[in-house]
């Protein structure tokens, strides 16, 4: 292994445990092989990661009964349908309760495979190994998992968390570079929301970070984990202060649904999202313009939108923004800000004024 | 309403919920209305139930926003695309993470009702409304839910507990002969794993029950809810002794896939499936015949099968028996006994034993 490696924690009692950060982690069997419960295995990825890291896997699993699963690529594939093909594979191989999942990709994969580890036999053991940067620093850890329906993004799922997070930082030397782009959206959510010294390290470390410096980008991811492990923690299931990492999400949901899944990025979405939230912030009386001017240099900076695609209609994200989970009995509840790294949950905000604001922007 | 109610509880901490036992519940909302969360409703319900006992519901929900499916009924429609069906309702209803799913109808219904309420946004409340004496005495409490794969019953599900059961016991008398007798083997299943005065009781009150005496009736799902309860607080996820109201679950699970879900009703499977267990008890000295002998005498006193219907076979029953949720890593796990009222988890069944069994069985 290159360079060392980064060790945290989820805290959740009987139910804590590691994420794992580091280069070349995947291809050495002891930096994962504990986090393997039971003989049998199956090793979930999609048609991009196998074929370039599926091999350094399996090479772990030569004293188990294991079996790989590949998948179609990307959140058009997040379904109901998928997670049956992944039911299939467990059939096949006749996996007891006892069994382990590898989640061997992106936050696709992730959300899938946790999934379907949550519901078969009522819960079995996952382990994530994510290979991009969005996955690394948030939908890994945490034990948010589900898929998509046609009406909203994750409307089925459950919570279930991983038995370990093995982050290996060689994988994402095959990033593409809208991947990674789009990654850093979320690592700028995690400043945006709660953290102005961390905002401020993003606006001097941007270059290093784009030209994928190993050193910043182990800096960065365990950063990244330190906070979401944190708010996990606080807050497994999402009653309190875990909705303020939705910074941004109600909006990227809703643009993801209306534009079509796939065709903007999770993270491009998530900053289109949060550049919107911002903004509204300002309407509401929250927030000044200046920080908006700040998130949206820092959203440029790392090469993500911050516009609404033209020809979004605005009705139809609206009535994705309905659907979201926040949402209590027919109120809209979204995560504003009163500035760089102060979010705060907003209960009951008025509809016609996020409406003239999604028809100023469309 | 006629005749008193009974009240038990499940007492799980801040998941405590209460099971209501009587005559009439449905037709008073004073009797439920207080277990619904939330502004909006779905009823979930089958072809069977719908026309008999929905308006009933309904009624109460005037003061809600709520919307009603209706569902194909029996065993072979317990399936991922059913479930996916009332996920498109919830859609449909705009349905946000307070709402509340009503199950109206048999264990089909609530298994598939409550595994649409543990997905649905990652979790929102369900209130069990059986109408089949199997789903009062057994299926509606203790929160297993799920659907069925072509390779086994309830692979794919989740443990999520009701926010209530209101069991109204004139639902009982629309329930065809058979499933009545049918619900009977659960029954017989609390007496025969671990309660022989109930047991004996039964052997008395065969004929009162068969003539579906209200009394008689109440006095028998109450004391099965309050077994179940018990097993249910001390061992929420079965990590052991829940795993005893599974006698007769191993081989009956198989028994319906092997035969094609509906074919053989869910109570007649563990009826026969409590018959091996017994005879294999025998086999491997850890019962006496006699007992086996009373069992029978039993299941046939209220018109239940003890034998595997000719022409299944052996080997597809034993290759579902291995997919059993109960094994851990290729080991067959069992419920044995040594006798009425004293079940055992037999770890590591030796296979050949059992398909001798089967094999002389079938």
């Amino acid at each position: 292994m290159n360079g060392a490696m980064r060790k945290l924690a989820v805290e959740l009692g009987a139910r804590s445990y590691p994420i794992r950060i580091g280069a070349g982690l995947l291809s050495d069997p002891a930096n994962w092989h504990d986090t393997l419960s039971g003989k049998q295995v199956l090793v979930v990825s999609d048609e991009h990661v196998a074929p370039l890291y599926l091999d350094r896997v399996t090479a772990g699993l030569r004293d188990r009964s294991f079996s790989t699963l590949t998948l179609s690529a990307g959140e058009a594939h997040k379904t109901l349908d998928t997670a049956a093909k992944i039911f299939a594979a467990l059939a096949e191989l006749k996996t007891s309760r006892d069994a382990t999942i590898i989640a061997l990709g992106g936050g696709v994969i992730g959300d899938l495979a946790g999934f379907a580890a949550a519901c078969w036999m009522r819960g079995i053991a996952f382990v994530q190994m994510p290979t991009t940067l969005l996955a690394m620093v948030d939908s890994s850890v945490g034990g948010k998992t589900g898929v998509d329906l046609p009406q909203g993004k994750n409307l089925v799922g459950a919570f279930h968390q991983p038995r370990a997070v093995i982050a290996d930082t060689d994988t994402l030397s095959s990033l593409p570079d809208r991947e990674l782009r789009a990654g850093f959206a979320e690592v700028i959510k995690y400043g945006a929301l709660g953290d102005a010294k961390f905002f401020a390290w993003l606006e001097t470390h941007a270059g290093k970070l784009l030209a994928r410096d190993p050193d910043a980008l182990v800096e960065c991811i365990a950063h990244c984990c330190a906070q979401k492990a944190g708010f996990v923690t606080r807050d497994e299931t999402e009653h309190g202060e875990r909705a303020l990492l939705n910074f941004g999400h109600s909006f990227g949901h809703a643009l993801e649904t209306a534009c079509g899944y796939g065709s903007l990025l999770h993270g491009e979405a998530v900053a289109i999202g949060m550049h919107l939230a911002a903004r509204l912030s300002v309407r509401m009386g929250m927030a000044a313009d200046a920080d908006t001017q700040r998130l949206r240099d820092q959203l440029t900076r790392f090469g993500l939108p911050t516009a609404i695609p033209a020809g979004t209609d605005a009705d139809a994200l609206l009535a994705a923004m309905r659907l979201d989970k926040k949402n209590a009995s027919g109120r809209l509840r979204l995560i504003l800000w009163r500035g760089v790294g102060r979010a705060e949950i907003a209960e009951s905000v008025d509809e016609s004024t996020i409406c003239e604001l999604l028809r100023e922007s469309g």
